[in-house]
């Protein structure tokens, strides 16, 4: 585990996760809806916590997203989520809603606490109904610890096609008490409705009310989860939640607090750790690719280009075969729809620079080609119109995001 | 050749092409810009014909399609379209111009007409000068013939990924005279920059001012070729061309002529076929794939909606599969930005429904797999809440997509 340094800095912990802030628990377990891996998992929290949440921009929504919809609206404070895997409880009409709101009340009694401070969540199969009889004695079955281990049994919980698990721990000082935020996250195939979904969840000790947190979540997310791509699609289960214990004592954050954007800032490099291990861990990738463009007319613009081009299917293709074709890269952007000047553009891979002023510069090939063969890799863009900037993340398209998507669901 | 049977029908001509309207000639050479296959093609009308172009949408532009334009607006008359392939004369800055200003300077000279009568595009690799010293004898060695033959060199002279050559035929009666549509096609990568881009050129002998086939071309090109997705990319050299001779002696087309929807439909049936033939032919294709969306708010809408679905790679690799997976279906369409009501979907694979107002309908997975396996596969999706309906046509998800895209550029 680092240890802060000065009161300005934000830090990595190593070996963190969701239970590392003050106030939260863990647990996950095998309730048979899948055939061998954990299937069910919850994270608690001992008092009832600030709560915020983000969810799929599609319109066709999974019916637990109501229900937790429902939970938060009631008075922004959560003290459990309770998430199965294996199916998404989608597409599953008036019973997939009761069913739902039963997996909202099993837990609310399994955990002696209202129902509205309870969310759900489900990722999976669409269009199936959940098997209630396994998922009802599963959470009572749930015993949620503070311990890594339980916080990463729940990570396998949530998992579907992921390869890897996916936990993030930053921790910062405010008002000089030491402030944690620890997350967690599953996603694989951006959405894959065989076993679907990006899910993430972000627990903090901070002191701030829901509505603020909320606030800064919105934030966040636009510069993070929603900066990633593996296939381009967006799940109807898509979901992240934070919830913030409040026990690090600090005074309530808000938007005119001094340290507001430090709290932001240390939120947004949670987010980030998470959505880039989704990329990473994008079905069948191999590399993780990172789009930085400079120079646009705003931070909104530059984003959009950024996640256009990561988003290409040929720069996919092109990063997995090694080949600096900066074409491509060129391509992707003229068709963003975002502000430029064609004669303007400058390109690199690495440091390895293929355009200057929309002019092709001489390069090794060579040298582009050993750059490509890593396993990070980034390209920038400056636009050279403006001094707006962002990023995107998102991996390579290879043979197996074939294979692993053309296979039969059953 | 069918016969037309009465005025109202619009027959499809077999072993028809650009060559089969009257006034036009074609031919394809080898310069050795490719190593083995023809490289440079022409369409010549021995008429200054009526002329209309679409251009692609990206804002990154190659240096051809500026000076196609220049042509045509000085009066919207072609006699002459040259087209180069293995090199796309694209991001070639300030010499890129002029080397196109010269292949337009060549042609005239060659075939003794007005600059501006003549029309060049290129396809192929992006950020290389085009070999001038290999295109300027070439263009001298074409002689264009009215034969098939020579339609299918000129086919071949434009391809670059493509497997198959891909021409198109149609007739209809106008004022009782025989009116014919020719057209060819290249594109298999919406965009490859390695080998790029969708070309397509049609001719017919109807007699039409340049600004009224223009509004035609407009309004067909968003229901054909505008509805085609292999990648959802957009190269930088799109371009489609209509050149008309006026040699079948209709009265003058114009939107108020009795027969101009019947004229529209058979330029439509045209571009339909060609639009088809490129999807089929998508890089590594095995599949084309029709989406027919019914029951929405526009045409437009319906249009949108099944574009969306046929381009997701979801989708594509569950067909490549042969996996009756709906639920990609109806996530593709929650994310379309297309008013529907969730719970109001039908959704049927050939003639097998999945979803009828968005509850799963239990079918065969056999006859539903069977049915995948077929070459030409309809996705038939019934929003029911409105009138407009809209097809779009892709092709499925491959390894040899990725073989294909993944190769180095050299």
């Amino acid at each position: 585990m680092s240890t802060l340094q000065n009161t300005e800095e934000i830090v990595e912990v190593n070996g963190g996760s969701i239970i590392t802030p003050y106030g939260f628990t863990a647990a996950g377990v095998h309730t048979k809806v899948k055939r061998k891996r954990k299937d069910l998992g919850a994270i608690l929290c001992d008092v009832p916590a600030s709560s915020a949440a983000v969810y799929t921009l599609n319109k066709i929504q999974a019916a637990p997203l109501q229900v937790t919809k429902e939970s938060i609206a009631k008075e922004g404070k959560l003290r459990a989520i309770v998430v199965n895997s294996g199916n998404a409880n989608s597409c599953t009409g008036e019973q997939g809603l009761l069913d739902a709101y039963t997996m909202r009340g099993s837990a609310a009694n399994a955990f002696d606490m209202p129902e509205h401070q309870v969310a759900v969540t489900s990722t999976g199969v669409i269009g199936e109904r959940l098997k209630m009889d396994k998922i009802i004695p599963g959470i009572k079955d749930l015993k949620p610890m503070p311990t890594f281990k339980d916080a990463d049994l729940f990570n396998e919980a949530i998992m579907t096609t992921d390869k890897v698990k996916k936990h993030a721990c930053f921790q910062t000082m405010i008002n000089g008490k030491r402030v944690t935020f620890g997350g967690t996250a599953k996603g694989s195939g951006m959405i894959n409705p065989n076993m679907a979904t990006m899910l993430s969840f972000v627990t903090t000790d901070a002191d701030i009310e829901p509505d603020d947190l909320q606030q800064a979540l919105n934030e966040v997310t636009d510069k993070t989860f929603n900066r990633i791509t593996v296939d381009g699609d967006t799940s109807t289960n898509d979901m992240v939640v934070v919830m913030a214990s409040g026990h690090a004592g600090n005074e309530t954050l808000h938007p005119s607090h001094p340290e507001w954007e430090k709290f932001k800032k240390a939120l947004q490099l949670t987010c980030e750790d998470l959505a880039k291990k989704i990329a990473r861990d994008g079905e069948g990738a191999t590399k993780l690719v990172e789009v930085n463009v400079l120079g646009a007319k705003t931070d909104e613009e530059a984003g959009k280009a950024a996640k256009q081009i990561v988003g290409s299917d040929l720069v996919k293709t092109a990063i997995y075969g090694t080949d600096a074709n900066w074409g491509r890269i060129i391509v992707a952007l003229g068709y963003s729809e975002v502000e430029l000047d064609p004669e303007k553009i400058d390109i690199s891979l690495g440091s390895i620079q293929t355009l200057k002023n929309s002019t092709p510069v001489s390069f090794s090939e060579e040298e582009a080609k050993a750059y490509l063969e890593q396993e990070n890799i980034t390209i920038t863009v400056d636009l050279n119109i403006g001094e707006g900037s962002g990023k995107a993340w998102g991996c390579d398209l290879t043979y197996e995001y074939v294979r692993i998507n053309a296979g039969y669901r059953t």
